[in-house]
């Protein structure tokens, strides 16, 4: 490995993880590459810049890890004025946000900058998946989500048997069974809750039942969409969702949300009438919570909200980030996996944009916007012929990105 | 029963809980048993008065409640103001802390009033323990520490087996395995922990490990003291322990401490060097932290310290408090066992100085003081022979309060 890793301090307030953790930094190091460490980049997910001496690393400042880096890694899309300090060559890899900003990428593309955006990632290939930063990052927020609902709840989460008499159980209804649904109902049911899944895609029975929770589906016609993700409901169809999920929120104690529609904003499954109906100590942990709205009512981002009839909902819009040691040791394993995959035999960076994993995951390389869907997004023609990537020595066939 | 039960709202800043629930009212009404709350009293532990209301009691103000109840229900000991407008034959029930300000039960005591301290129950006897609020209280604190200490640790509880890879499991240590260290290893058990419990007391082995934990004993001499507590080490005992206690501290991510003995200031078992030294990230627990200090050196009572090392001790003074809803439930039930208990045929007082309990739980009744140990903090002789209850029938034999 010839190439310079540089791992950046994150700039959004909320977000305490950081890309790249001590122990990747020993790997990649192992494997020939230099890293660079901004100062000050692991303390918030409790990395210290001592800890990523020891394991060989760089500390560095800003400006040097940005001019230095062949690839710069970070959580977050990083403010305009670190991607106009980007140079022709450099690779970027986080969470870019390439399909609700398509000009910053067009920007990155101007710049000859490769930028490769997790949310982009051809999920369902099985030699992506120890790349997947959204299925690692809602595997946390699952498992956050149900912690943070049981520290909320005024009463027991198991069923406690007392000398003086016992305490029932708790009833969490986990809405939308994806990764952090899945998560979070795995969390509850071994704190001891009564656990129920929702979901609209029938195909989640198996999964709902295998550990141990009851399975809820909706009457409205199966939901399943494309790429494993649950499709957008019609409003006749949302509806009526609505009308049958209220019952089932109004016996239940705790309310986990998690359905997103990707490039949709969040659908609304729990209106202002079931939150107001909601027994006094309820907890609703939203965690499609966005400025664009979320599952729940009211929900605000990164806030918790107390009704006026004692019912909590949670905003719970970056969870992976409340624990943030253990999501950045995972989210930089995925990072890890990409440089890997995109390196040659020499150990030097080489993008090829007719791979299958990196036609999706790459939103620009070469000065060229790869993603299928992004050049949709920004009105370009499709890539129609095979592209070699620069590097590569052979051509490779164009596959369809999911 | 021909008696009214007055429920108060508790006074204290930090005190969520209320000493009576709508479902303990219900059965007292049941029973014939009048019940007044004040207006409130449940708000912060999640039951409404319309729900009282709905359980047939009557919400009046704090003014009545005190004029007209025979028994006064509460949490914590009111102030001097509330206790002072108490008159003879009222019968206050709650943690009255007898034994730490025994010149307010000698008050009582002159005002003829009778004071039920749950700090005095003899614990071991079997029928006392359906009144024992010191056990189903530790037993929510333990459970809840458990819960703190997950949501605060920046890491997973659980090893995760992720398509990146594996997460190492959290470390859990437990200084002290009574009712509450025994909940907190269960709890962070069911939360996938590898966990360990320290007792002086070999006689918690068995306890320990059929919680799937390990069991950590001391080298210092066997330091089970009486009525099921340990005894206060000696100062050079102390300093052993304290030496192979940092040596486990040192090894584990979360520390729960729980070590109290009765009218002793708790031991300081984790000293400054081993928070010092712990990694970044640690947790402290101290379930013991008070205004005279805890087992973790810089608990602060009611608060969370971050060192700047990024270790987390949380002075966890009234964790029950903070699972108001099932800690009130579980009090109400404690409550309901002790009027239960002090009826005659007819549903009147009549509190037994010479039952076994009621000699243990007994503050003053009748303007005597009849707890031994409180006796004996006030310098008042014992008694020595038995003393036939106000409204008993027959004289009962004098029996040691534990």
């Amino acid at each position: 490995m010839a190439i310079v890793v540089s791992v950046l301090k994150e700039e959004q307030p909320h977000e305490k993880r950081v890309a790249i953790d001590p122990d990747v930094t020993k790997r990649l190091i192992k494997a020939g590459a230099k890293v660079l460490v901004e100062r000050g980049a692991g303390v918030k997910s409790y990395y210290s810049d001592a800890a990523y001496e020891q394991a060989g690393a760089e500390l560095v400042d800003r400006t040097k890890a940005l001019s230095e880096g062949t690839v710069i890694a970070v959580v977050n899309r990083p403010s305009d004025e670190t991607l106009k300090a980007l140079t022709s060559g450099q690779v970027l890899i986080g969470l870019l946000n390439a399909l609700i900003d398509p000009d910053k990428m067009q920007q990155l593309a101007a710049q000859k900058v490769s930028a490769l955006s997790f949310e982009l990632l051809p999920r369902t290939i099985s030699r992506a998946q120890t790349m997947d930063v959204l299925s690692s990052q809602s595997s946390v927020a699952g498992y956050k989500a149900a912690l943070v609902a049981s520290d909320l709840y005024p009463k027991y989460f198991p069923m406690m048997i007392t000398a003086a008499g016992t305490v029932k159980p708790a009833k969490v209804l986990v809405l939308g069974t994806g990764v952090a649904g899945l998560q979070a109902i795995g969390t509850a049911k071994r704190l001891g809750a009564v656990v129920s899944g929702y979901d609209v895609r029938p195909a989640s029975k198996g999964e709902v039942e295998s550990l141990g929770a009851t399975f809820l589906t909706s009457s409205v016609s199966n939901g399943a969409g494309s790429g494993g993700y649950a499709r957008a409901l019609t409003a006749e169809e949302t509806e009526k969702q609505q009308e049958e999920l209220a019952g089932f929120i109004a016996e239940n104690d705790v309310i986990i949300t998690t359905a997103q529609v990707p490039g949709h904003k969040p659908p609304l499954m729990v209106p202002a009438t079931s939150v107001d109906n909601a027994k006094p100590g309820t907890v609703f942990i939203d965690l499609a919570a966005s400025d664009l709205g979320g599952n729940v009512a009211g929900s605000q981002p990164f806030e918790t909200v107390t009704t006026d009839k004692q019912v909590m909902v949670v905003g719970a819009s970056n969870l992976a980030s409340e624990l943030p040691h253990s999501a950045s040791q995972l989210f930089a394993k995925n990072v890890q996996a990409v440089i890997n995959a995109m390196l040659d035999d020499d150990g030097n960076i080489a993008i090829d944009p007719t791979d299958d994993v990196f036609s999706g995951l790459t939103a620009t390389t070469a000065g060229e916007i790869v993603n299928a869907r992004l050049r949709e997004a920004l009105n370009l023609q499709p890539l129609t012929k095979p592209e070699p990537a620069s590097t590569a020595d052979e051509p490779a066939e164009t596959k369809g990105a999911e």
